[in-house]
């Protein structure tokens, strides 16, 4: 059976609604917007980001685990995802595995680079997709040791 | 209403024709090719780069940043844009934010590392997308104490 | 002539489908799922990935530079690619050029940072795009000295 135009355009239309859930999770983390970050999850999601920082369920979770926890301990961060490939898993459900690239300073002044995967369960509710889990595999957290990042002035 | 086919096409190729944009940045300017780097600018548009370089205007402005101050400042550079997210603005503009990890060595021999944060303003005429404005704010520009950048040979 | 909305919608498949496989090279090589690395090659693919390593032709010859010399040389490796361009090259191939950014220890224990940019032509077979060739050009390949990259535990 082949699929209709309607169909292959959202399949497009769903990837790239995806890609932008991924890219405004490094847009709100890192510009410290949290409404824009908030606005990814679904009420009932779960942010599993493993160690040193455990996991987070629902917005009320991962409220805490981005005040409390994760904007204190950086003074700064740059996150840079790619690479999303996406799975398709029913008509209102996805998975997606993306690469993060992480720079940024602690809030004890220093240079950290991190290198991460995310894998993703996106799910679609009236129409809107959002993350109904993500699972945080790092491969790397360490600090620059010597190096200095500031802005220029 | 609902968009038409037609009109969820067209933003979907509006959304690929703003990213390419942002790529032909990377690619023209890294791989010193002027002429794809010139290509993604309207005549008219402002490269507000901040400190410590300045905002530049026209194809004339352009030209000059970047053959006169920017390629003769890095000896070798990489740009990396991710994160593109696109709000559309009427028919025939809209405004992205995108980021960019760059790693590469000043004239001096230098290793250094940026990240940056471009806003773009786009806009459409006859049919085509150009940046008419972007705006660079910096999270970091630092040197790379200690690491030396080289390709194999 | 204007393109119909099926052409139209089939050119943004394809650019989708070549994203997916320069996003499956990374997610492939660094989580050592070597069939997902494969199947983004073609039997008979070139991969000339130059100094320090060479050139490699075919399933066999992939095979043979993943299995016995780049995953040994890498304890662990992160690829961002991003900045795909793609060209149309008739109806059933394509060119495309994408930078990536590396990190990660080689063997021996050493943080190493990599700039790289792939030169892809891609080929369609079967209604199936896969790469036909890549062309590797490092701008950097280096140690990150004093720098020790390591996962939380």
């Amino acid at each position: 059976m082949t699929a209709s135009l309607e169909q292959r355009l959202e399949t497009l239309e769903t990837r790239q609604a995806l890609l932008d859930l991924t890219s405004d999770y490094c847009h709100g983390f890192d510009k410290r917007d949290f409404d824009r970050f908030l606005a990814i999850w679904w009420d009932d999601a779960v942010w599993e980001i493993g160690p040193p920082f455990g996991s987070f369920t629902g917005h009320e979770g991962i409220t805490h685990a981005v005040h409390d926890i994760l904007w204190p301990a950086w003074a700064m961060s740059t996150h840079y995802t790619t690479n999303l490939h996406v799975t398709a898993d029913g008509a209102d459900s996805a998975n997606g595995v993306c690469d993060v690239y992480c720079i940024g300073n602690t809030s004890d002044g220093q240079a950290q680079t991190v290198a991460a995967t995310y894998r993703d369960h996106f799910v679609r509710r009236d129409g809107i997709w959002k993350i109904a889990r993500r699972t945080v595999t790092m491969q790397h957290f360490s600090p620059l040791t010597g190096i200095t990042l500031s802005a220029p002035q």
